[in-house]
This record gives structure tokens, sequence and C-alpha cells, in this order.
């Protein structure tokens, strides 16, 4: 699809793309699944993560100049609502995603609005650049509350599974367990920081709650962070997080899924965190100081591609077999 | 059942009852229901909400002397769990409770370790101080979060449905809607502070829906107290938490329910807490201060019995048509 | 003087003002003392606590409508900074005062950007409308932590520790005692919901914590409101505080005042809130919520004048006679 | 001085003492200076810093066994005072300091409740088992609000203010900068993690300041720990948190100190924490967390000498050549 280059408004920027990455939102569009069906409104230009330089702004800007090396925060939220107004933009009620309500990355360059821009140092490479905007869902899954000395579970090692593990280990998590179906991730995981890894393919439920209390000598974890949406994962999250532990769920289920409340939650005293979206802006100020404290992404970065082989990126992540795949555009 | 009156161990005192009140738990044992039938192991006394005067110590008790009247935290810890380590005994993974893992108060007397006895002002008449228990799940639920100035939807209006909405009121809470099956539970609700009462037999759950967001200008509650575990309450209670918003969980479903954790937690950034007990022994100082601030729970105590007259109380829990039922022994 | 009537920029309203009401900061400025003579630079319109009707409105403006009932938030505030993009814009480090760095509303009409505008409904009084900004600076004062159900002792009377003295009464406190120089004061926190008062004219610092003592039972208060700035205010503050308790501080001492660190915060793990403006705007949401639970504002609004008795206003305010006075345009 | 070795109580356990560290608390003893005087009634065993075996144990104790390698929590706490019934045993109005109110580990052996003492892996070595008490206080000291990924000032590298250090380290903190007066120890800061280290003596405060905001481009820190207790430092500290920022307060001035409240902390919207003491016992299950996820305190023990020759170990902490000082037993 072309599309004439873009003019900025008066808040604008425009931005020249350098990397956008792969998330399961794209390739839900690319699949055109029934969620994709419904939601998007083509022709769209899609991807929602992304860096680039800027290289026109509209004459209201003054957040960003000509020649800036910036992120994007993917949800363009209204400042209007009560969400908006008291700090909680994250879960704005009017709020337009790139690359799903509005043309996105998976171009040249792209039109945004410069308070969604983050100034990103340029020594951050590109590919770990780009994956800000999922690495903040991490962050926000990880550190819902202090990590610090305290044990987690996460369950589905996809990429922001992986990211928050790797935001766990930064943080001073005592003890990293993680667990997936999928040997390849669960190696990554290891490579991020999981301490212990559990393969739910070949431990069964008891199997992997009966682990899980062995290495938290009987305690259960003080967090667990569902990250796969899979109704055995939640179950064994809440399954393992101690009495008067907390549970975030980030990952989305398929369908509606049965739970016990009395004695998932409530006997247990746990708290629940639904994780959406980036706390606007402290998450992106979070994510800076993660990475001059140490944080290590690389292991998740497992490819990077010419934005025109797309279709390879696809197909690795509906065969699961990728960690994050991020685009380069292929410019003559 | 006659047992012979209780001598106290080194750390404990024997309480005379004043007044013992009626629980669903009671309710559950009396009715001999499957849950009753796993977990009692008779003879047992059951009751555990009571309070009285104290008549013997134990030669170390230094907390309460004779004479001393009292009420009882009915949940007997082990202080040496992580949990009871940590302030959090109120999920004590080995509690004991009282009237049910050991003899309760509907008896003359109960012998109970001093530190779970709670000094009570003489002021307090006796239905009051005996269901001061249930009272602070109450506080517990509508207080796991600040709720000054908050709007509330409380779904449920059994006895501690009905304290968490007097405790809203006092705690200055903008707007009190309660939802209920009975309208003689409702009549109540209104009577402890609810401004605006629902009937879920009369109301469909999209017209109690649609009457939470008018009643909130659109923006649906800040919090949801679920204080009766069925389907279409717990339903309703995510629904109309605003983005951002809180749930706590109280009521006890009686099965598994099935949630579309996407849309009723995750996207909107919600916070649900699993509520049970009481904190040790937070939850009741600040009991102690509502009461002092003019908390108003009277109209909630709907029926005082001799305590021979069990039965008919046990009748009227089972009819739903009370609040909170009070049982005073019948001495000669 | 005389300005002419604004008209709006794009984003701008024009608020014709209903009324406008007295701070200390006015006072300082009409006293022209050292503080003023330093900050402001004149010809300057004071004034920064205002209602009106929008009147006019730019092209851009979507948040008010022409006829829309509006208070003001004082703080326009820049919206690129660290505190403005990470919720906290109260404590923005570029933000200009309404009446101190921009003409303020001792007029007839003031010009206002529409996000610094709050909706209040037709039912709020002008008088109360006006007086909301510094209401919010009590509300943030006495919910920096919740007060439901705790002890407070909020020291100074003035207009914001009489406005923090309602706040909490409306808030469940369980016991609010009020110190002051004044017995007028003291009176009026009296007919705002003060449990007890002291006059530190009377009583001698020793005999002021003996009575908060006697009156807690020995255990001193859960929270301390320093809203005077006396230094002795400020010590009585802190020593009344229990171990583990709170003390939030308003009140702008003229000068440096010593402290005992370790005796009056360390060792007693006292937790400090230095309070400024308001949180953007969630303390303004929760002070509409407060109204709806009954905030009882009235005797605090001791005098209302037409404008042009202002300098009678400001005699009352140097004299100590007066809650909060609030102007009224005379318009012909 | 000797003593008959203790035998303990039917609660109490005796440990022999295995490594003993030096706290400027022994120093003020051991100098006899005027708060040693008003404190200390000799005879008196000092130390309250320890580790060892346990040997004996009385007839009621559970908690911990013969044989079991165990540190020890320097407050005994009464166990009944509102802040011990509402999980704030750490500042107990009633305990009781080992080494301080009774006979401490300066000794062969010493008894214990067994309520106090901690189970250590015996993977820790003494000279890190002995530590953990001041080890809490640093964990208090940087951890009262999350640092994962926030800027932080350590002001006083004492043994306690480099162990914070460390703390910060490990819990991710994005950069640590630390001052003291003392090369010798801003070097131990850097080996525990410190990113910029500035000398007090060589830089004036405006210079300090001037660097931190070169450090942190401009904004201050989000966290400033004072760890010194001196004026200079503590102006510094409160100087460099940026707005909305947190300062926590652990060193102990030797007397009043002057502050501007006014722009030091209210128009900052600073929050203060005073630190003492370690919460009990969660600051202990988190150091056992933050030693799983590497904390490294090696540097900070700069010394282990027998336990005769503990004068030269005052010596060395009255010349401030030295981080902490670990004390062996000489058994025959």
């Amino acid at each position: 699809m072309t599309r004439p280059d873009p003019t900025p408004g008066p808040y604008d920027a425009v931005v020249r793309v350098k990397a956008t990455s792969l998330c399961g939102t794209d390739a839900h569009i690319y699949n055109w699944d029934p969620w994709a069906h419904s939601r998007i409104h083509p022709p769209r230009i899609i991807g929602h993560e992304m860096c680039g330089d800027v290289v026109a702004i509209g004459p209201e800007v003054t957040l960003v100049k000509v020649g800036d090396y910036v992120a994007a925060e993917s949800h363009i939220t209204c400042g209007h609502c009560f969400q908006c107004r008291t700090g909680q933009a994250h879960v704005c009620r009017n709020y337009r995603i790139l690359g799903v309500d509005r043309d996105g990355s998976f171009a040249d360059y792209v039109c945004l609005p410069e308070n969604v821009l983050w100034q990103t140092p340029a020594s951050l490479p590109p590919q770990f650049a780009s994956v800000q905007e999922p690495l903040g869902n991490a962050v926000d899954a990880a550190l819902a509350e202090d990590l610090t000395g305290h044990t987690v579970l996460i369950t589905g090692c996809g990429p922001t599974g992986l990211f928050s593990a790797a935001v766990a280990r930064t943080a001073g998590a005592a003890t990293i367990i993680a667990s997936d179906v999928s040997d390849y991730r669960l190696d990554l995981a290891k490579q991020v920081g999981a301490d212990y890894v559990l393969n739910a393919n070949t431990h069964s439920p008891e199997q992997m709650l009966e682990a899980i209390h062995e290495i938290t000598a009987g305690e259960g974890v003080d967090a667990s962070l569902e990250m796969s949406g899979h109704p055995s994962a939640l179950h064994l999250a809440f399954a393992a997080a101690k009495n008067g532990g907390r549970v975030t769920l980030f990952g989305i289920p398929t369908g509606p899924i049965a739970f016990d409340l009395a004695n998932e939650i409530i006997f247990k005293g746990i708290r629940v965190h639904g994780i959406t979206g980036r706390h606007l802006f402290s998450t992106w100020y979070r994510l800076a100081g993660l990475f001059k404290a140490g944080l290590n992404i690389a292991p998740v970065i497992t490819h990077t591609l010419p934005m025109n082989d797309y279709a390879k990126g696809f197909e690795l992540i509906n065969a699961g077999q990728c960690g994050k795949v991020v685009l380069f555009p292929s410019r003559a």
C-alpha cells in the first residue's frame, strides 16, 4: 500500500521510521482473524511499535525538534476524560491506537502528535528503541508492586513475558520461575534471567505447582505475572501465589474462563492487577532508568528483517519460533 | 449439648457470653450442608461472633483482666508463618476458627487466647459489640482503598453488605448504590446510607448497568464491593467499575464462575482485592474509630432473641427476612 | 486598574466572574510585604480563587461551552515537564499562578486556558464554588493518607485549616482535635466538626500535648495536619503524632525552624507529606464527591462583600477576624 | 566481664555466637559519651549485631531447634502496644534493645526470645549473617518506596549508607550518586555500585547540587537517602530531590537543625520517611530475597578481628578507616 508522505498538523511531528517491530496484534491483523475483521477498517497501515528520526514538525511543537531520535507511545489519548485528567491516561476511555485506529509504522514515515513521542538516547540501538512500547507493558506487569527481593512466577514466555523476566531480574527479584510450552522460549527466559523454567507440555499443572512449592520452600510466590492468557497458566498463577500475594493479568484469553473465586482469590487475600498499556509517561521514564540499571533485553530480539520480509516475520510468530521480530525499512 | 465450663490455660481468658450473633457460616452448619459435613467434626459448639465479660484469666495474661468487656477475633492465628510474621495474620496459613475448629460462643462461657480479645467500651451495647467481627469484614471490603469522595456500588445486602454500606457512608463516599434481590434488604440499605437501590429481580443486568451509568454521569463507579457471591452480581460489579477502578470480592460463590478477563479486568486496568477475615488488629482499631465517627449499624441488627430460640434465628436467615440476628444467653 | 476585557486564544475561555475569594497570598500582595515585592511585577490584577460563567471560548475549546458554570484551578501548568507527564502536575516545575504570574480574578472577566476550568454543578452557590481552590489544598492535606476511623490533630484554623477539619469530618475521622490562638477561629472549628479545640494562647505546648494524650488514651494521633506554619504548632504536630503516624505540612513558616529530627521524625518512624497545590485533577473530582457526601463548609464562609469593598476584606484578614471572605462583582 | 552462661526461659533460645559486628551505637558506649552515660546501666554486655548456632531451647520453643544457624533481630518488642498489634512492631513503644537494655552479643553465648531469631542459610558466611541487622536498616531506608529504575542520592557512606547503595544497586536503581567526606568510604561506595561519588570536603554544597543536576539532566533525584545525620548532607538531600520526590531520613544528627520547610519540603511536594529499625519481619524476608538476587555487601565488611581485639575495631571506627568491623569469638 502506498500513501502520500504525511505532513504534520500544528502539534504533530513526522518521523522517518528506523525500526518497527511485530506485535501479536499485528499478527492477528495479518492473519485476518475474527478480531481483526471486526476491529480494523481497511485500508490501514499497521504497526505500532517503532522508533525513528523526526524529520518535520508542526508550528506549535515544542517537545521534539527535527533530528531527534524518538520512539512512540502507541495510545493517542483524549486528554479530556476522567482517566486522562487523573493520571490514568493508560486507561483513557477514548484512546486511538497507532496502526489500528490510524495509520501506523510499517511505513517509511509516520505522523504523530508530539505528546506521544519519547526522546530516546542515541546509545540505544533501533531494535531496542522500537520495542520500548511492549517493554512498557512488561514494566507495568512486573512492577505493579515492588518486586525487589520477592519471588515471582511468570506464566507465558512470549516477547512480553520474556521482557517481564528481564525487568524482574533487573529489579532484584529473589527468584524468577518461568513457564511456557516451548523449550525454545524457556531457553530465552533463562537467558534474560529466569532461575527456573517449567515446560507445561511435559509437566502437569499439579507437577508445576509442586515444583514451585519446592523452589519456594512451600511458601508459594509473592507475585505471579500471567503473560499467556492460557486457562491452565491462569489457574497456576493463582494457585502459586502465596496468601496475601498478588497476580498481574496481562495475557489475553481467547474466551471466558471459569474461576473458583473463593479458593483462587478470596480466601487467599489475593490482589489482582489488570494490566493494559503503560502508565503515561511514568513507565517510559522508568524504562529509561531500567536501561541505565543494566536491563538486558538483547536475547529477546531474536530476528531482524528488512521490512519487505514482513511475511517471514509473521510466519515466525505463527510458528512460535521467535522472540521479538524487528523490521528495518529498506531504503534505496 | 453440655460441656464443662472451660478453665483457662496460661495465656487464656474465660469469657461469659453476653451476646452472640448468627453468621451465614453458622447457618451452613445448622443446615448441615455439604460444606459443613466436610468441615465440621462434631461434637462442636458453634458460634464465632460474640462479646462478653472476662471472668477468669490464666497466670500469664496481661492484655485483659477479670471484669473487662470484650469482643473476640474469631481467627486464632499461628504467629509463626510468613503471613503472621509480616503483618498479614488475617491470611495466616494455619489459623483455627472459633466455633468451627474449636468450641465457640453459642454457650454460656467460652475460653479464648488473650490475644484475640478486643477491649470494647462499655458504651457499646452487646448486640453491636458482638457483630464487630463481621463488621470488620465489611471494613476491610469497603476500605481496601480509600472511599472518601468516591462512588461505590455494593452488590448484595446481607448483613455484611449492609455493614459495608454503613462504613461507606461514614467514610464519606460520594454516592452509594446498593443492589439485592430483596426489597426488605434494600430498605435496610437505605436506612444505613445507600443513596440508590436496585432490585436485581425487577431489573435486568443491562438495566442495572444503565441505571448505574445514569447515576454516575456515564463514568461508572470508583469501587465495587461484591458482597453476594452471585454470578450476575459479580459480573455487574466488574461492568460497573470505571476504567482504573477497583473491585473487592467478599461474597462466596457456590461454584466456579466464568469471566471474560480481557473485558472485565484487563482492558479496564481494574484492581481486585480478595477480602477474607480482618486485618489483625488494625481493622479492629479502625472499627473503634468508625464508631466514634458516628457509624450507624443499628438498622442492620433486626432481631434479638434468647439463645434458646436459635432455631427461629436460622429460619429467619434461611428466609432472608432479617439483617443480623443476635442471641442473648438466657441465664437464670 | 482597568484592563480591556480579554479575548480568548484558541484553547482559552473567557469567564465572567461571579465570586472571587481572598487568600493569604492576596493579603501578602495587598500588604505589599517583602515576598510580594520580590514576586509580583505590577501592574497585575490579583485574585486566584474564583467561579463564574463562560461567556466566550476559543475555536479549539471542547472542555467547556458558553454558559457553563465553572471554577478555576489556579496553577497553569506546562504539560511538558517530568512532573506534568507523570501525573504530578501539582508540582509542575514551570507553573504560572493566576493572579500572581498573570492577571487574575479580581475583575469582571478573566481569560483562562480551558484545561484549568472545572465544571461546577449549578446547585453549588458561588461563595462555595469560588473556594474550591483552597478547599482542594485542604483535601490534599487531610487525605494524603486515608483518614477514615483515624484520629487527627489540626494545628492552625485559618480558612484552609478549617476546610481540612470539615474534610476530616466528612471522611469519618474518629476524633478531630484543632488548635489555634484565636477563640473565634476555634469556635468555627467546632462548627465544622472538631471534637476538641485547644487554644495555644492559654495552653503551653506541654499542656496541649498532655491534653492530646488524654483524648487519645495515651496513643497520640494517627495524623497531624500542620496548617499554620507556626514553630510551636509544628513541633506540636510532630510530638502529637504516634509512632508510625504521619504529619502533613501545609502552613508556610516565615523563616527557618530548628528540628530535632531524631526524636521528632526518625525514632518515631514518621511519614511527612509536603502539601502544595492540588492533584490535577483527581482532587477536584474528589472534592465534587465530598460535596455529595455532605461536606459542610458553610461556617467557614464568614463574610461576603461587594468587590469594591475588598479593602475591608483584607482588614478582616489582617485582624484574624474572619474565616473565608468572598467578593462579589458589583455590576451595574 | 564474665557472666554465667545463660539458661533459656520457656520461649527462649541460647545461641553460641559465631560473629558479632560493631555498630556506631557500640562505639558511643565504648567511648562512653553523654548519650551512653544517660542510656546504659552497667554492668552490661554490649553488642546487638550477631549470628550463631542455637545450643539450647526452652520447652515451648518451636521456631528454632538446637543446631540452627540464626541471626538476631535486636529489638525485643512488647507484642501488646498499638504498633505491635498493627504490623508496625519496628516502632513498638516498649521495645528493649539487645546489648543496650539487656545483655548482648559480645559474649560466647547470648539468650534470646525465639521470636527474634532469624533462620539463616548455611551458605551465608558469619560475617555477612551478623550484619543482617544493620543491613535491614539499609533495606528500609532504600526501599521505603520502590527504587527500581529510579535515581538515588545517598548522603553518608558509613556502613549503613554503603549497605543502602548495595541494596539500591540490586534493586535496579537507574543511577546511584553517593556523597561522603572520606575518599576511603567513597571508594567503597563505588565497589558496591555507586555510579558517581562526590566528596563533600572538596565540593561546596552548591557544587554538589550542580553536579547532581548535571548527572540527572536537571531533574534532581527521585529519592534521597540521608544516612549521615550531618546538616549540610541533610540540606543537600532535600535540595537534590526532585519535585514530588522523597527523602528518607536515617542518619542521626547530633543536635537540632534548622530547615526552610517551605522551600525544602512543602513547595516541592516532598515525602519524608523517618527510618528506624526494620519491619518485623518483612524486611528480614526481603533481605533473604536480596541475597538470592545477588546483593553484594562483601566490600563493606572491611575488617574481621578476634573478639579480644575489639578495642582495635573501635579505633578503626573512631578514625573512620573502615566499613563494617566484625568480631569472631576466640574459643579454645
